[in-house]
């Protein structure tokens, strides 16, 4: 079955970025999902985090939504590559894309464009007390953005945050030599 | 059930310092365990990672070796908090204490106090193929073993290394403000 | 004697937070500050930054401008440690207390309170073409606050970013042991 | 004239690799030049650093020591570019290249191959007491080695090491993305 943690390699990516293990593996630990949970995982890109959400939620389903066509492509191929039957790829943009979705347990968002607010709001006004949103940003507006969101909605959410910065030891002849990857932060709010 | 990453603060801890949720995580998807899996977690401290690596290997076992007094208490403890009934606390050093245990499909080393070289011929002698060690080091010295045993080792051995730096944002008034915690080295060698 | 990098020991600090030396140091060298500039040390603190301005710009002069009283004090106190003539404190609060200072060549920024644009606005109207503004930012509303000002002033600054993380490592018995310093933003504005 | 951190374009560089602008501005505050210092850079690279420090000790000289062609003739264009002129390029390898050079005041070691025990032996027999011998280590191994050396010799040196860590801020369009630039080490012995 596989528990968390599928190596980067292993998933299909063509051209799209992903998401590195180690990030991946947080995001899903501040996630918390639940085996009988429903999970949106928004900017799915490659279908990584979706792949490892279904697997964490066997009883639950997982919607990827994707406004990328190669992307969408890929999170498909990488459904079936995995065997995953309760992933459903979702082609369009977010906030849009979301209004038809069943409400949810956990929000992923891995990529926002410039609509993070409007975004948030669907996800606050959708997702069930308790469960969780997962923001990973990689530029310093989406994070300013994910915290000010959060804290002018203090009554619907608490919120921690936390950078993760890994260095990869390369093996270079008789040495090790550390090689970094750009940092990322994530911010997860919990719905009160 | 669960899932990894139960919260620190749901540990007992006493005063034995315990590895961060994140750390904590990162290790044991580095550790692939697997549902049957054979676990032995040298230098246990707090259990908390016996604990969840104990969760991930339902129909396995983990042993929890830790040579200090409060430390050994508090594995015990933890594990009837999270009802784990397949974690054996074993008291002693390794790698005598190892002397006895079944052979492992896992070892996550934490602490190793300076007998890392011993303890990793114990592994190396009793690790299956395809199994994986995982040790965490905060030390440059103990860094610098795991990875000179590996390489003197690599007939035997595949080895990768991650450093991980973690920053907490915390809330102070209408500000977040990064509180960085002490990073860590992740050096996990698969056993050929 | 001289040149950049007084140890931090030597300032005199009281309970005030210090800027950790290489964070100065890296401050400083963004600066760029000639012998005979005019700088300004907006949210002096202890004065380390400005008493390291004055040995820079030796034929020049240094305004440390500070609202918190036991600072305007230990700034004076480090002026005489170190034997700087060419710095005046100025107590009271930015932007007002900047209005009668001459015009600068180069400000620095280490604590803004919540005033940060208004500040930049009156250092935008009286840095010299060609001088540096620098901000040490450790909280993220502060940073981006800072790339956002610098982002809608492009007519008259380009600007670069960095975020600094040092960690110390601390001799234990056998071992040398990372401690995590936390990190910060250090953002510049080069007027055109 | 100048002060510390020359821009690193500033550099003549071909392919050799160059020390970032900001590590080699912590390298040589650690360093502590003062005017009239005799300072050996070891394994020089592309002489920025050799350049910077003939700056900071404009009463002093600065030896070049680089064994590599491109790099001797790269040192040497530097020199010219930046107009210093108390810096002397020695071809060769270290440590039978420092024996005919004139003890020192401030050594800096960036590059030492697998020969760093025996440059640590010449150095230390040649460094004046109260001196500075700084390295820049970008393996565990040559870190490992650089603090093993120290603490065998502590009668002689006290040491400190610190990781410094650059994220580079990358405007792509409206948004700041980390990049991250790969950590070293600097661990500076002092001669007692």
């Amino acid at each position: 079955m596989g528990g968390l943690g599928i190596e980067d390699e292993a998933f299909i990516r063509g051209k799209v970025p992903m998401t590195k293990q180690e990030i991946r593996v947080l995001t899903l630990v501040k996630a918390r999902i639940s085996p009988t949970d429903t999970v949106w995982d928004v900017g799915a890109g490659t279908g990584s985090m979706s792949v490892e959400a279904a697997r964490l939620a066997p009883q639950g389903h997982v919607y990827a939504v994707e406004r990328n066509t190669e992307g969408v492509s890929l999170i498909a191929r990488n459904r079936e590559k995995f065997g995953v039957s309760n992933l459903t790829v979702v082609e369009g943009e977010a906030p849009e894309a979301l209004k038809d979705l069943p409400d949810c347990d956990v929000a992923i968002v891995g990529g926002s464009g410039s609509h993070l607010p409007k975004i948030l709001d669907e996800i606050s006004a959708r997702l069930k007390p308790g469960g969780h949103v997962v923001m990973n940003c990689i530029t310093v507006q989406t994070l300013a953005a994910a915290l000010e969101y959060l804290r002018a909605h203090e009554t619907e959410f608490s919120y921690e945050a936390i950078q993760v910065q890994i260095n990869r030891l390369q093996a270079v002849g008789a040495y090790d030599m550390a090689k970094a990857i750009n940092p990322i932060y994530i911010v997860t709010g919990e719905k009160k």
